[in-house]
């Protein structure tokens, strides 16, 4: 059986605000009609008109006239062929025309977005993290699968290549090189012959970029072993072969949650030149519900700075540049751990983000001498 | 006044197969009404279920219930005060409550999209090359005016900056020094002591840059004075000063149709190092009515390659890595000119673009000795 997918068209007109409700009404009532749609009206008094026009075939439309001038124009479709898609665009175009004629002199904006694909089996839309409705390229969903810790869905976009999601949260993209490089400190380190300490990372693009470096020893910490097994088969342009042994020549991948790891690194007094956090986001969060995660964000910083070196560097991504209080917050946390810090940012275009992102530096601050 | 502005929320479920249509219905309908609103339901014998559901404030809302456990649900809403906004929200978030404890263990995805403003002043929604649908965080118009030629609006991104819009196309953002390093042979040519030629470029980018690598001459040729106004007084971070007078030291700006300027060059027999067509993108029809437009094409690239030294070099930007055939026709054009070119093209991530773009550079083939 077919799944069950709809397609949401708009169509929009803003006219001058002395646009008569029902002349545009009356305009456009034979259009839906000659479809065979049947009509069902409801006015307002003070809030014009929502017309409903329903098809045998299980479309229908809403033709909803505002008062000052906006007409808005919805038709929703079960039949997601290329014939029914024609007949509705047939439809819209029919309904442009006559409002063009129809108000010619007072048409201020006609707009006609993109029709929206509605519980279709492959879902193309992922919000930006600052709430922006964005169309993927996606083309096939190429992993989908429930972990312990979350879901874990790698998509193919045609132009981005395949697309890392967790729970929901784009995170990575076979043609985000320049995240791997901003979050490695744009290429201004040298990391040969250099312990690193990796954090999260199950994509396997920062293993992969390092290892090529000759570093001395990387060790990277990755809870959830499923995203590991669907990276090393499904993002091999940006892990390349790293991830098809858990160890190599110059690095070992744990699988453990980084806390007790870190935990375990300090009391031992094991340093490293570079940490590299690439676990979550920063919440954008600020209720005080929120506050755990605040201090969970602040642990590990508290205990990254402790395991590096007094020379050492500590890279993380931010969030992206539009949500500018969770930024703050984050800098906040950063005044208020153990030892002081100092710490520089820098906003990079990561491709299939689509919004541009922040990442920090933070060292050591040295004591003046 | 106010301006007319509508909101338009969705809450999609997708349930399996098996679930009832009719207690779907049930199910939610007390939601509707506990909100004072009128319903009405329209039932189809094959194709489930319309209710709608009228606000005396002037919103409604639609619940389509398709066969097969697709539930689609739309609030649209005239009154888009902060205070109208949580309301929606607050009913969106009742839905989706009573859905999971309803239908528990059918539920297959539910989806929430950011809503959509629809008539709004600012219009946020300008889709990519490739037709998709995306969100901008554009938050004010700075400019918008018709020209002889086009629509030209500049608007205010938070992250990109000002963007220049022409007729409905993304042009150029101040963030996007990535296109214009692009469209000059991303770092790789010497401009000093060259003679250079731009068609179009009005927003001054390209030749602000050249200007700095102290160039012989640089001749840029764009038809719209208004476009230059604009940018000259908006775009600054990406034209700088260069902009304020049409001629400088190693410049000039030839407000002209660039056709019978190259024609003019061609019989002068005036060449350049480089010509830089930064005119319009490829169109993306094949229908046989836009033949002219490729023959437009062709006529300015055949005039370029005229124009163009032996070891010169023509840089121009293509379009969208997704519209593969119109790259394929383009370099279509590309076999058919007057002499034999040669060709490299190169793919790069514009910040404001959203979608990966194409740049070629063409050369004249050198003959084998």
């Amino acid at each position: 059986m077919a799944a069950a997918a709809a397609r949401h068209s708009t169509l929009d007109f803003m006219l001058s605000a002395t646009a008569d409700c029902s002349a545009i009404l009356k305009g456009l009532q034979s259009i839906f009609q000659e479809q065979g749609m049947t009509e069902t009206i409801h006015s307002w008094k003070d809030h014009g008109y929502l017309a409903t026009y329903i098809n045998k075939n299980g479309s229908f439309a809403n033709l909803r006239i505002y008062p000052h001038g906006l007409v808005l124009v919805d038709v929703q479709s079960y039949n997601n062929d290329v014939k029914g898609r024609d007949g509705i665009e047939h439809l819209l175009n029919q309904i442009e025309e006559r409002v063009k004629v129809l108000f010619h002199g007072s048409i201020k904006r006609v707009k006609r977005l993109p029709a929206i694909g509605r519980g279709e089996a492959i879902d193309r839309y992922w919000p930006t993290a600052d709430g922006r409705l964005v169309e993927y390229d996606i083309d096939e969903v190429v992993y989908d699968e429930d972990s312990p810790y979350q879901n874990i869905k790698i998509l193919h976009s045609k132009q981005f290549g395949n697309i890392l999601i967790l729970s929901g949260d784009v995170n990575l993209a076979e043609s985000d090189l320049a995240y791997t490089q901003a979050i490695m400190g744009s290429g201004k380190e040298d990391y040969t012959e250099k312990e690193v300490l990796i954090l999260g990372g199950g994509d396997g693009g920062i293993l992969y970029e390092i290892v090529k470096l000759k570093p001395k020893m990387v060790t990277m910490v990755e809870i959830d072993q499923m995203v590991i097994d669907g990276c090393k088969k499904y993002m091999r342009k940006t892990c390349g072969d790293v991830l098809d042994n858990l160890k190599g020549e110059c690095y070992q991948v744990l699988i453990e949650d980084c806390i007790p790891v870190l935990k375990r690194y300090a009391k031992e007094g094991r340093m490293f030149d570079y940490v590299i956090n690439d676990l979550t986001a920063v919440p954008i969060s600020t209720s005080p519900e929120e506050d755990s995660t605040w201090e969970f964000l602040r642990l590990i910083l508290d205990l990254s700075v402790k395991v590096l070196k007094p020379d050492g560097k500590y890279f993380t991504q931010g969030n992206c540049v539009n949500l500018t209080e969770a930024l703050t917050l984050y800098e906040e946390q950063l005044s208020r751990l153990y030892c002081p810090v100092e710490f520089s940012k820098e906003v990079v275009c990561v491709p299939s983000y689509m919004e541009l992102w922040v990442f920090y530096t933070v060292w050591k601050k040295r004591t003046e001498v």
